[in-house]
Order: C-alpha cells, then structure tokens, then sequence
C-alpha cells in the first residue's frame, strides 16, 4: 500500500472506542472458540505477530524513523513512536536486566481495557491483551529484531501496573563481534 | 465509564490501521468459526449490536447532539458526526423511498477494506463490513429508533461503490399521530 507524502496525518486518526470495542468483541469470540486461556493467549498472539509484520511498513513510512543503533533505542521508538501512534499512550521504559537486552514497557493506564471490568472468575488466566505482545514480535522481526514479548504484569489481573516484558534475542554474529 | 468534560479530543484518536488489521483478523476468525457467510454475516451483525449499544453513550457524550427531530437528521448526523468521529470518512447521504423513512450512505472509500485486496470466492456472499450494520441499528434501538441497517452495494463485490442501507422502522404511535 503506497501512501503519498502529502496525505494528512488526521486522515489516520480514528476514535478509538471502535477499536477498543471491536478487540473486546474478538476476544470474546476466542474465549468461545477455545477452553483453555492458554489457547486464547496463542491464538491472539498469533493473530498480533500477522498484524505486526504487515503494520511495520506503515509504522516506517510515516514515523520516518531512523534505524535504531541500540536495543534501548529501539525500546524508546516503540513506547515513544510507536505506542503514542497506534494506541495514544506513551509507555514509560525501564532496562531491566545487566545484559542491557531486556526492557519493560510500564503501561500507567491501557485503553485496550476501557471498558473491561475485570476478567471473569474461570478467565483468570487469560492475557487479554495478548495481541499487542504478538504485534511487537512480527513488526521487531520485520526489521531482523527475534524477541520475546509477554505481559509480566497485568492490571486486569489485581497488578500495580501492566507490565510487557521484551526480551531481545542475541544474534550468534553478535557474539561474535563483540569478542573481537 | 464516566468522563471528564475538560479531557483533550486527542486523547481519543488513535491510528486506524491497527484497527484495520484488528477486524482483519476478527472477520478471518469467524470465518473458521463458520462455514456459510450468511453465519459469519450475523455474527458480524450481532457483535456489532453489542458494540452499538455500548458505543452510543460515548457518541452522545462527545458529540453534543441534540434529538433528531427527523429520519433525514438522524442520517446525516450518523454520516457527517459519527462516520466522521469513529472511521475518519464521511459518507454521502441520499434518501431512497417517497416515504422518507429509506436513506442510503454511499461510501466512496472504505477504511476497513484498506488491506482487503478481494474476497475469497468461496466467499463471495461474504459482508465482510457488516459489523458497521449491528453498531448502527444497536445505537440507533438506543436512541429508540428500529431500524433495518445492511449493505446494499459493497465495492469488494465489485459494486462501483459501498452503499449500507438504513430502513427507519416507524412506530405505530407515528402513524397515529400523523393521522390527527
């Protein structure tokens, strides 16, 4: 899909109730399709990795970012640009481990939940917004970034905050040019 | 869920692609759930009842409409406010009946459809956007006007345009009181 420069950035923007509706609806109906939470949790991640490896072209063509030169940076661009973009919000970052590969996106509020109560009672394993971990995915490995993205915290589920862990996986190369 | 009234309309707009690959995804679901389209159609339409019945309080909030003091006001509010506010597009509005109760909204784009290239063709019976049809006549039940909402030319069929028919269902008392 080609975009000309000259297109209005409003003519992206859409009210997001529709959308926050619209993903209330589609879990529900995986919730009916699958018994398990588990399988639910596979099944929207899935559904997130199809989504991210086609919306990164779209990310890169309007955010006109740069390629990142650290995985810091490229936690920065996702919680900074590509968050604020997609769903408004501005996720703070923390680096969370010494090998400077892990990174937690701290969500204060997460429109996705707007209007989710709580998760029922035989639901309690459910990752309800396990899509946005399996955009992350497809859209970093469009851009030759493996990683692993879950929620380590989750609001719905009684947390402080809701928490996205990404875990950026060393390349071997990597290794390998660092030792020399 | 309650709102402040001092809140920024920005804090509302998201980027639509997400949401357009999000119902990609719902619609491809269903699609495995079911079958025959016709199936996949009404649960279009029922998910997008529930959708319109929720979403009606959120429009009325940030809109500022006043009452519709006709069908034709009440079609081109849902075409030039609502289409405007959740989609980004505004159709055109024409009425199709001497009654005046029949109003079509022409589309002439579709932002939904922004990454659908066809349908299947084991699934040309498929309405693809028929959630729009159940969140307009749940929000409209809500504002107690019965209406039949469905898609009377669909450009991913091939029709020159997309047109979704709006039939208001007049009320007895209606009748009655136009008769005095």
């Amino acid at each position: 899909m080609s975009r000309s420069p000259g297109r209005k950035q409003e003519n992206h923007k859409i009210s997001r109730e529709l959308f926050v509706l619209t993903y209330g609806a589609l879990v529900a109906q995986l919730c009916k399709d699958y018994e398990k939470d588990e399988d639910v949790n596979a099944c929207l991640d899935r559904m997130g990795y199809s989504i991210g490896i086609r919306l990164i072209d779209d990310f890169l063509a309007r955010s006109a970012v740069k390629k990142c030169r650290s995985y810091s940076e490229t936690a920065d661009v996702i919680a900074q640009v590509a968050f604020k973009m997609y769903l408004g919000i501005t996720p703070s970052v923390s680096c969370s481990s010494a090998t400077g590969n892990e990174f937690s996106l701290i969500l204060d509020k997460n429109p996705l939940v707007d209007f989710v109560e709580e998760l029922p009672a035989e639901r309690a394993s459910l990752c309800y917004c396990n899509l946005l971990c399996g955009v992350i995915r497809g859209a970093l490995e469009m851009v030759h970034l493996a990683a692993e993205v879950s929620f380590l915290q989750d609001r719905l589920k009684g947390d402080a905050v809701t928490e996205i862990g990404i875990t950026f996986l060393r390349k071997p190369e990597d290794r390998k040019h660092r030792r020399n």
